[in-house]
């Protein structure tokens, strides 16, 4: 997975390329009719606890979304990292 | 970010395809000289704790990878989830 290509593609703002940034993603991929583990809830919540917990930045520098389509659903956190 | 086209763009084995997987990826992206957040490899070992406390799985199951370029690094875990 060629993930050094898929983070450079990004389109950044001048404000972006200047900051530095923390990206999580957590992708499910289900077989066939399968609604996915009734734990993925609960552990997704769990991942940003512990992104919470480090990273202490105001709502707007945070950027959540979730993608889906038949069989895969992506959830994304892009955060732009305080001045150190 | 299209995570789902990117994730679909994987190239995947006969045995991949019928099984349900869970990727997950955390990216950081620096600015200039900066080495990255203290706090940095200990939030990706909880991150790891944390898929570990919900999904336990052989070895074999799991993929791991760090990629590295300049300016960017990016860990990634890539887990075959057993049939349920």
């Amino acid at each position: 997975m060629d993930w050094l290509k898929f983070f450079r593609g990004e389109k950044k703002t001048s404000a972006q390329t200047a900051k530095e940034r923390l990206m999580l993603a957590v992708a499910y991929q289900r077989s066939g009719q399968a609604n996915g583990p009734s734990y993925l809830p609960r552990l997704r919540e769990e991942l940003l606890g512990v992104v919470r917990k480090y990273i202490q930045v105001p709502d707007d520098a945070v950027q959540f979304s979730v993608q889906r389509e038949d069989g895969l659903e992506v959830l994304e956190l892009n955060i732009t990292l305080p001045d150190q």
